[in-house]
């Protein structure tokens, strides 16, 4: 038993390792350094020890859920995200009217076809800003494809067709982002590609590492199409495109039959919720940081973005509960209508420019609420040095990545000279397995990743606030 | 729309960022580096498209599940592991007999305490190694500690009493293995304090950085106390525990009840289950990867340590499967007893020693199944920085933490001079809301996060077989 216990003990003093590992890094720094650390460290404690985020999440997903552009749910979500900024005690909070697409899904949409005698359900959803099938739906054999390309090759063969593109994502890309930008022209393209041929319709295999059961929506558009052209889109769940794969190859004559009664409506009146905290020495100096409020309508928006919104909401937050008082303008940002339209981000960068605000920087969070990797960071390259020379400060927390790159579609409208504009990078292995699906929901984001994510990004925020405020009273 | 679709292609660019940055490292290596960085993409690749561990984890936890030792179904998991060695098909597969401690829970235990006239049920399960209560149960009043030193401070006033432990998890600390670490004597060591001063009972809030509604067990010991002085000793939910320590503020004199059955049987024959690839140029020189193959009874034991078990195989599989041929003697353990005992990772070290085998180093994966963040080094200087040289190579894979500390408990016994050993390090966050409870279930795991921690550890696998090797031929 004796020795039992030893070996317990052995084993704990091999777990604790890393906060020694911390403490040896701390040793390197230099005296300012060793004040930003001890910053750094301050907002990670607060965040573990009193967060917000998790409940404000469970609150927005729980009690209003799904929040489509238009939606009812979207103009609860308004009215929560005003509600809740003026809570937080920012220094004033205001709406920013934008009208924004209307798009509604309508009935839930049935796909099922036949082969060898055996009826098959597929599970489908109505791609964003689809049409409907009409009425009693599309009947037509399928040809599959795996690009746009091989679509185009296909021509006139397609008239009458339901084309049937079925590109997996490349799952050896570390990166899932990366897999789904290599296979989401699919989805966004397919229609306006197949439209032009006469086909009949459109199904794509959704946009996910995972094989599953879960039909994934997102945007789609006709572009400049003349009406007559365009064809109702819808995507399947991958374990379907799967099986129907195999089915089309032992019976490439099985008619796949869909139905969807979406339709876009006409625009619709909604806002940007925003609130600033003003900055004690150059107020005119803005540093936006920011989620979008809109969501998919078919889970609970809780990965894209709720946890977004209750992280940079957060910021401010923490800012205030640790009396940091920025020396620049902090402003939230709640963008409405990121997943179809942007409408709200360019609303937003339209006002900033008519109001001859001087935007510093901005940070947004929309790539999920799981385990910090870094920040992706899209800058000048003298600014982007110096946010890489905060890796020391930012690694002990996990966040190793500072890596050159985009932001967020929300943000990235203010991109200018000398603006810095930084995306938040948790990790990614898990996104894809919800994104625009039902199972994005409020139990599948972990507490303590969403608030080290709250953390990761008011450190970065703490750090810019002070560093680029240097950098512009020294260009002045 | 035509800016939908522009937008919609920046943000895809801005996302695929991650690609060119492995890239640009890639271009800085040199000709050795650059063949080293091939064979790992190449494991990447490969249990991205055709791993095994996902479908092996499935097959232990939901067709055996729970494997406590001494119970039925750690000898179903011996016979499966020899099974599926052989089935990978490694060169020789063998049992290794250990005789295991052998306790068993007996009945699903009880608790309550009736405050303020309202009976309040408790999440509760009795601690491996604790003795049963009378068959009527303890009822008993409660006096709260947080140390146990504060128990000690106590002494002969904990007479007759419940003694509850109730430090919670230092939810601050970043790497939550610290956390546990911190907290863990109290389950470990209470009943061993309190039973010399006569308490009655002992109950621990659970391990963990959640507040739910899962009792977590684990080991405890009575160290050399005489039986007369054994007390029974239990684990209560975290949130539980947050009620009655609420409640006794209120009611210091609550009693409370609960009953258990547990009890230690005599010791059971058991086995570590063992298989190698043999080396081609020194295969007298042995290297260890490893997990252990029992788990406690609650859940399935999935992250605890079905995940290391499956991923310490798949490194075999992935050697296989991508014709690389180690040069020293690859040897895949399955460990028996790391729960309660260690028997099976002593009695491998016994016969390790008793055989001369000569042990170049080791890995362990037991800390869960979650998204991969590097390894902990226990090594000599020079090989630790050996090992910290590969940083970039193995950082495109988000294994940046390449620290110096513990490898595992079923290693460890190995360690001596110029062994270099080494444990597998996943992110910690979500590990502690599993561990030791009914929740740690298949479908807590994620199956890429799963296989890119079988590649990693195939990765370092690799790389120490070429160039540990090298240094055994340098020192001959």
């Amino acid at each position: 038993m004796k020795k039992l216990l030893l070996l317990t003990t052995i084993s704990l003093c091999i777990l604790s390792c890393n906060k020694k590992t911390e403490e040896k890094i701390a040793k390197g720094f230099s005296s300012e350094e060793k004040i930003d650390s001890t910053h750094i460290k301050t907002l990670f404690n607060s965040v573990l020890k009193e967060g917000k985020s998790y409940e404000w999440l469970r609150d927005l997903t729980k009690n209003i859920g799904g929040r489509l552009s238009g939606s009812p749910e979207a103009a609860k979500a308004v009215i929560w995200g005003e509600k809740i900024m003026n809570e937080v005690g920012l220094d004033s909070v205001w709406l920013q009217p934008v009208m924004v697409p209307h798009w509604v899904r309508g009935e839930k949409e049935i796909a099922t076809y036949t082969t060898n005698g055996i009826q098959k359900n597929v599970p489908i959803c109505a791609l964003g800003f689809s049409i409907a099938t009409p009425n009693t739906g599309i009947l037509a054999e399928v040809l599959e494809v795996k690009s746009l390309d091989e679509a185009k090759a296909l021509g006139k063969k397609m008239e009458g067709k339901i084309v049937f593109f079925n590109r997996p994502f490349d799952n050896t890309l570390i990166n899932t982002f990366s897999a789904y930008g290599g296979c989401v022209d699919q989805r966004v393209q397919g229609a306006a590609i197949c439209g032009q041929f006469g086909a009949k319709g459109v199904i794509v295999r959704s946009m996910t590492n995972s094989v599953d059961d879960f039909p994934h929506t997102g945007t789609m558009t006709y572009n400049d199409l003349p009406k007559e052209q365009h064809i109702p889109a819808a995507a399947i769940s991958s374990n379907a495109a799967n099986i129907l794969s195999t089915d089309l190859e032992k019976n490439p004559n099985l008619k796949f039959y869909f139905k969807q009664s979406c339709k876009t409506l006409p625009d619709a009146a909604s806002f940007n919720v925003v609130g600033e905290i003003r900055g004690t020495e150059t107020p005119e100096n803005v540093f936006v940081v920011g989620g979008h409020l809109d969501s998919w309508d078919l889970g609970e928006g809780a990965h894209d973005d709720g946890t977004g919104i209750v992280q940079s909401l957060e910021v401010a937050y923490l800012f205030k509960k640790n009396n940091i008082k920025p020396k620049n303008t902090i402003r939230i940002v709640f963008f409405m209508n990121e997943e179809n339209g942007t409408r709200g981000a360019k609303k937003y960068a339209e006002l900033a420019k008519f109001n001859k605000e001087n935007h510093i920087g901005g940070l947004e969070s929309d790539a999920g609420g799981h385990t910090p990797r870094g920040f992706s960071i899209q800058a000048n390259s003298s600014n982007t040095k110096l946010l890489q020379s905060w890796k020391k400060l930012l690694s002990p927390y996990g966040l190793h990545n500072l890596d050159k790159g985009g932001s967020g579609a929300d943000i990235s409208p203010l991109k200018g000279d000398g603006v810095t504009l930084v995306g938040y990078r948790p990790d990614s292995q898990r996104y894809f397995d919800y994104h625009h699906t039902s199972s994005d929901t409020f139990d599948k984001v972990n507490k303590r990743e969403l608030e080290l994510g709250s953390a990761s990004m008011a450190s970065i925020v703490y750090l810019m606030d002070k560093y680029l405020y240097k950098n512009t009273l020294i260009k002045q």
